[in-house]
This record gives structure tokens, C-alpha cells and sequence, in this order.
């Protein structure tokens, strides 16, 4: 099997061009900018426990399972983004987006590291960014609660304060996830704070072409955490109609995380480069 | 032509029943809780001026034009909501909605009220709740930007924070607004504090009945403000395939303001008890 | 306890005006148009029976179980509307809604009539229509199979095609039905041809009001069916967070349709005249 | 610049798999089934020309503009679809989407082929699916009439019918067509049946990276069409922010068509495959 070619234009901008399809005379089609791109959001996160063998399938080969086998988290977050130009910013209708995601613990050569079996975005831009990177976003719709600094409906990021957040796939109820706050802590959550390893992977069209399929680690900078609020949570995998899913449900809830968070998400890393 | 007439059983829990309709045993399929419900939201809001002899073609005969005739306002907000149990609180799928609307500014017997001649929110139990206290909500795509406290995806509540607001209806942009902050003020944007004064309608549909058609001041209580940040102000109608709407687009553009917002909304007075 | 009050004003014109909100000077911003309304639709229908003692319990004082006590069915359409005028069968985006819904069977003095206690759209001017009629129209996302002419990604109206509709509601997949087609029948199902009794309710917002509240027939005319297929079927409630619904789920399920209805509604009798 | 490189597992069953993302255990969770892929659909379709120059300009430089330059067509289509097992077609949430897409006229080596410089769907995996096969789709709303059988609330497939179509894109009301029906015709319009030529792109992410960038043209077969009818069409290109986009407006528009089509998609051939 040939390996996918590259048609590397000696002339690159001769006809319609772009980051990403759609493909125009000036460019500015693409559907998705090119990074660095800048992200500001509201997170509410769980930690919990899966069965290490169901988390190790996850894995691939060059994977192993991390320090703690079994650690997970769900992450719930609605995110406001940008490209370098800022000009998403100018539209409330395109730079903002909900998000719900797994991530369970890896390692590689004794790094530690994250990785994402499963995510679920409501706008189209980020699904296609996700792909990109390596990221395997699908799209659901994701609802979560708001703090209030007035009135009555909505919690406060305050002790007591009761947070929570859905996520509904093709119409089922597919998680759910409550977090309760009892005080605030120093130290953001383990799983937020380690690279993400993805697999870019596009598949074959052409029948005698290899998927494109890699290892990447993506880079990023400009992390920003606001107070991090902590207390007690509760996670349910619901209406899930895909057995492979099925297996990350939680054995064992842990706590869970009120706060804001922003990163710049630049361009991908091989993994195998960490081996220098 | 008769007015509409009522049953009032002598045993009113005979039969399925219900705030609204769909009434069934328990009484728990109504699609609308009775009030009071409970409010807290995220307001960009921008003064501006309308050709007066408009507004006042949008005034029942009963009301006068206000104080400064042709004062208008535009508001984009996002919410959350819940009834007085804060059950909705529990399911974040269920509490939040935007809204986009107009206000005018009214009197009757020399009171300064506000008249809502449009607004749109994204989310139908907000839309019939509108109805029930004679707002007139329709359905429509609200977006709006949101301050961060981090990174570099949207506005600080700072001077020179930038915040907007789009109002998509049946697919066409029908509203854009821009707020650039320049610092904080005292006091609230006056047409954000007088009391609305709406109709409430219910067309007929017995060919001999006259409709439910009355105007009604509604109670609010419980009102909070957070501080409020000002500046200048941009606010455009677009793409408006109605002429009456059209006839409420900006002859002038004053300032704009972001705010949070909240309020209990009890139930609507017959503007004329206003008489006493 | 006053009855609501209805205004009639001398000039009936003056002041904004239209047949529903929002009220606008010329009446064309009137969000719902007046009827007659027509419709076209493609309907999969499914007879099912319910316990006969939670069906009663849906039932108003006024009404008794129908002739054969637990006869119900589910409905999935998919319409096309317009009015009078046809105009809006000029825009694509204003014209089309899905729905589905749950008749019962009763009886008034001896009359066979069906009751409609739950149904869901996934269009909000028919939501609106629906509680003009009485008819307690929710917001959900409904979807059904299309009959194909060509190809392979549907099936043919015909003796094996295989038929189906699902209803989202909040994101929870709240009803399933399919039917599987056997042969052509003569006549349509029994309960898509008796008048719809509905309760008209608007509820109260003015403390000392009653809510209207009464028992109309829904006047229909230019009823046409296309062939009607039929064939076994199936029903399932699945994830209803709502125990009343819960009390109307399937103890038996009958046989299922396939079919284009059409049919023009004009206004609505009170259930009362039928003493005459 | 190295060209991406590709990963083939020497035992590619071992970790999570998949034909897409997300990868699993048992590759059940790819959101992207493998082709070929069966699609039936509703088509109406509008004949028209664009500026010769700006068309040229959306060629990559392999293509020629066509035997006619200029020639354009607008296609409004609502699709089923379904992978080889049909499984898609038990949930009709799955298995349904709307589509608009441009069309261009082009050749390579003398053969008549179509680009796509534009499309957009309403659902997010015939999106992906479009990448994988290099058909540029983004998303928007699209509504399109529905010929009738019964009743008045649409156009019957007849001379005098009317048909619509509307593209919304980011809330904008991007595209509108309509045709207006005078007799059938004996072939199908010419540029629905030449074969699409596509660029696979998927774009760099680890900087050494070159893009995949590769011209295929797609292989259908299946080929079905129902009666086609034709007569004179109107197209509007709207509220268009994208100054590439705007110009491919139409200078004059043609004949329009409605018609029921299908086909099955089974892979791409490399464009430089027709030089054999």
C-alpha cells in the first residue's frame, strides 16, 4: 500500500488555496484559520475511575496506561475562541462553543501525558479544528450551569455552590454530570495540566492509499487558570448507544472542578520527538 | 361579539389540570410553571433614538409617548431562569435561554413606562411564557460575546472591552450591536429600570368570541444590578423583512452598557389600577 | 374570582393591531397569520392501547372514555403549511414542521371524538397555532423516514419498506415507533378521522383572573388521504422524565400506517354547541 | 518540507481502530462509516452562468475551465442516505440531511468534469464525509419545498408548481432559487452528470508537515433519476461576507429542474489516473 503523496505546488499559491477547504482565489474561504488559535473558557471537570483494562484499550501501542491506571476525567466547558487576528471576536455567532470531553490517563517512555477517547462539540468550526489536531470531536449538544453574581437563578462560586452539566448525542441523554463546592484549592486538577496525545488521522479515499495516522502532542502555551473551585461530584454515563463508550463509564467518582481557563493552541508535535 | 368566557369548574382538580396546557393528573406536563420565576443574566444594552412619530404608531391608544419621545433601547441578554422551587436549575438543558428585544419609552397618566414592540428568544417555554405575560416573544438565533477573566479569547469588563450581539430570525441577520467600554457608571440605564407595559393577547378562535386583549404592568421584584460599565455604541437593523420592525431602526446612536442583571417576575397589574 | 376581560375597542384599528403578538402598526408583524391554515403532510401512524384507567384520567369532566376504553395511537408527520394567501410556501425556512403526538379516544353524548393530551413540534408558529387551538404543542426534535422513488437509502412505498420516527425531547429520546409495511387498506386508521376535542387555556397572570379555559372542536375541512399503507408495528416511551406521559405507554400495540393526509382547519366550536 | 507520513501498523488491528475518528476498541465508535455510501434524494436544481474569469479563478491549475466557461448550477437537496448495511436507516436522526452546493463547470484533458467550490449541509457527518472525499462542505441551514400529493399547502409535481430553496449560513440568508415548472424533460441536466473532481485536503499540523493536497475524482454508481421536470428558475446569491463567494454570483440564470436522484459513492481515483 503506497502511502498517502502531497502535491506540494512549486508555485503554491498558483490557483484557489487555503488552510482548509473551501478552497478560493484569495484564500479567505477557508472554513477553518490557521493557528495559533486562542481559547478563554468556563470549565466544569470530574474526576473518576474507569476500569484500567477498558482505559487500556484505548491505547495505542505506543501508549501505556499512566502512573495512576484508571484515572479519568470528564470535562464539561463553554469556550469563547479567536484566531491571531481576533477577528472571530467581531461575531457572537462563530467564536463561541460548548464542549464535553473524556480524558484518561497515558504515559509515554515515563512522560506523563493525557489522552482523549471521546468528544462532543455543538459548532462545526471546532469539530473540524479537533480533526485536525488529532482530536476526535464529534457533535452533541452541551448544556452547563452558569455562576451568577446577581439574583437567584444560578449558583455562586461559593461553598455550597451546586454546578452542573449534559450532554445529549443524536438526541439521547448521554452524561451528565453534577459538581457540588465546598472550598477553593491551589493546585488546578492533575489530567488539565498534562499534553494532550492525539491521533491525526485521515482516512483512505483512494483505495490504494494508507490512512494518514500519527502521534501528535499538541503544543501550547499562554495557560491561564482563574480560582479553581473544588467539592464533591457525581457523573453518569447514560443513554449510550456505543459499546466501546460504554466501557469508560465511571467505576468510581471523585471531585469536581469550578473554574476558567485559557490556553493558545499552536501546531502539533510528534510524539516520537520526545525520544530525543 | 361575546368576550371570551371562562369555565371555572366548581371543582377545579377534576380532571387533568395544569398552569398550562398540556394539563394532565398530576398537573406536572404543564410546559409552563406558574410564577414567580426567577432571573439572572448577562446584558449588553444600547440607547437609541427612533423617529418618534414610529414609536408612537406602536403605542395603544391608552399610552402616551414618554417623557423624551423617541428614546428607545436594545438589549441583548443571556439568562438563566428557574421557578420558585429552582427545579430547572437541575437540568442546564432547560434553564438558560438568549433574548434579544426592543423597548420604547411610554406613559400613561404621566408615569414613565416602557413598551416592548419585538423581542426574540431561542428557547420556547421562555417564548410561551412571553405570551402569558403579554410579551411578545418570538423565535430567533441570540448570540452575544461574553467577558473573560482569562486569556485572550474575548473582552475584560475593562475600558476598551469590546462586547457585541447578533439577532438572527429565520435565517436572516436581522440585528447587530457593538458596546467599546470606557469606564463604570452609577446608575442604570433608565429604560432598564421603568416598568414594562405590555398587552396581553390571546387571539380568538370561536368565531363569535372577541380575543383575550389587555395591557398589564408587570410586578417585578428582587432587582439587582451589578456594576455597570458604559461606552460608545453601535447598534444596526439589517436584514428585516418586516416594514413595521423596520420603521424602529436607529435614527441616532447613544451609549451602550454591560451589566448582569436580576429580577423575580410575580404577575402582571391591569395598567389601570394605575387610575386609583 | 372575575373572569377575564376582554377589551374591545370602539375602532378596533386603532393603535398597533395584528391576530396575535407582536402587535405592529399595519398587523403584518402578527407572528401566527389568522386560519384558515393549510396543511400537507406525510404521516406514519401507530394504533396502540393504553391502561383504560390512566387514558380516563386525561380526560376533562365534560368527556368520557371512547367507545373501546385504552384505544390510542401515536402519530409522526412531517407538514408543509400555509395560509390563505400561500404566502408562506414562498419561504422554505417559514413553511415546514415536524411533529408528533398521542391521541386517546373519547366520547361526548354519545359522539366518538379523539383527545390529543401531549404532542411536540419542532417549530415554533406551530407551537403558538397549537395553543390557539387548544392543542398543547411542545417544543422537540422529531424525525422520520422518507419513502424513496429511487436508490437504495430509504424504503419504497410498498409491501417490506420499513418505516420509522423518533421524538427528542430535551435531549432525551423520548418515543420510537417503526412500521413495516404488509399491503394497501381502504380505509384510514379510525382515530385520524374523528374531530379533535381541545382545551383552549390561557392561564391567568392578573391575580384575580380566571384562566380561559374551554372545551373546543377543531373544524376541519378539504380532508384527503393518499393511498394508505399498512403493516405490523412497533412503540416504544423510552426516557420520559415526565410520570403522567409515562402513564400512556403501550400495554399492547396494533397495526401501523403509512400515508399523506391533508387538510384545511378553520376555527374552533365550542364542545357545548354539539347540545343542539 | 517532508510530506506527511503515514503510520501502517504492522499489525494495524492492534489498539483502538477505526475508519475516523474517535478510535475504539472494536472501531464502532468512527463517527464516519466506511463507503460505499448509498444516497437517494430530492434535488431542485438551477441552470446558470457565472463571470468566466472568476470561475477560472476557483480551478487548481491541472483543471481547465469547461467546454462551456461560465456554466454554473445551484443544486438544493434533501438527502437519505446510508452505508452498505442500511443500518443508518433505523434512526431516522441519523440518516437525513439537507444540502446546497455550487457547481462549475471544468475539464482535464479534454474530459468534462465539475467542481464544487462551495457546499454546505445541515448535518455534521456528511461534513466530514465531505473532506474525506474532498467536497468542501460547511455548515448551514437549508430548507427546500417539498412537492405535494394531497391538499393545497405545496406545489404538485405538474406544470405550474413552484419550488423554493433557502440557504441560511452563520444566520445569514445566504442563497435563495426557485423554479417554476412547465413540462418534463428526457435528460437530465448536464452538469449533474459529469464526474466531480475534488482536492483531498487536510491540512499541516506538525510544522515540517506538508498539507495532503490531492486532486481525485470520485466514483458513483447507481445511478437513478425519477421524471424530471424543468421550467424557468430564479437564483439569488444574499447576505454573502465572503468576497470570493460573492463572485460566483450568478449573470444570468437558466433553466431550473426538480427531480429525485440517486447514486452510491465508492471511492476517489486520482485525477492523473485519466492520463492512462
Amino acid at each position: 500500500m503506497r502511502s498517502i503523496e502531497t502535491t506540494t505546488p512549486a508555485t503554491p499559491m498558483a490557483g484557489p488555496h487555503g488552510y482548509t477547504l473551501p478552497l478560493s482565489p484569495s484564500g479567505g474561504s477557508a472554513m477553518v484559520t490557521p493557528p495559533p488559535w486562542h481559547f478563554s473558557g468556563d470549565v466544569i471537570m470530574v474526576d473518576y475511575r474507569v476500569d484500567p483494562a477498558a482505559a487500556a484499550r484505548f491505547l495505542p501501542p505506543e501508549l501505556e496506561p499512566g502512573p495512576d491506571p484508571g484515572e479519568a476525567a470528564a470535562i464539561f466547558a463553554e469556550w469563547q475562541w479567536c484566531s491571531e487576528s481576533g477577528a472571530e471576536l467581531a461575531d457572537p455567532a462563530r467564536c463561541r462553543f460548548a464542549e464535553f470531553l473524556i480524558l484518561i490517563s497515558c504515559r509515554y517512555r515515563g512522560r506523563h501525558l493525557a489522552r482523549c477517547p471521546y468528544a462532543w462539540v455543538d459548532s462545526p468550526v471546532p469539530l473540524m479544528r479537533g480533526w485536525i489536531q488529532g482530536m476526535p470531536k464529534q457533535f452533541g449538544t452541551v448544556h452547563q450551569i452558569r455562576p451568577v453574581a446577581v439574583g437567584r437563578a444560578g449558583p455562586r462560586l461559593a461553598g455550597g455552590g451546586r454546578f452542573g452539566g449534559v450532554l445529549s448525542v443524536d438526541g439521547r441523554r448521554t452524561a451528565e454530570a453534577t459538581v457540588t463546592l465546598d472550598g477553593r484549592i491551589d493546585r488546578p486538577p492533575p489530567l488539565h495540566t498534562v499534553p494532550l496525545v492525539h491521533t491525526r488521522l485521515f482516512p483512505s479515499w483512494v483505495p490504494s492509499e494508507a490512512p494518514l495516522n500519527r502521534l501528535v502532542v499538541s503544543e501550547v502555551t499562554d495557560i491561564e487558570f482563574s480560582d479553581i473551585w473544588a467539592g464533591s461530584a457525581d457523573l453518569r454515563l447514560l443513554d449510550v448507544p456505543d459499546a466501546d463508550l460504554a466501557g469508560l463509564a465511571p467505576v468510581e467518582v471523585g471531585r469536581g472542578y469550578v473554574f476558567s481557563y485559557a490556553e493558545t493552541l499552536h501546531h502539533g508535535r510528534p510524539l516520537t520527538d520526545d525520544d530525543r
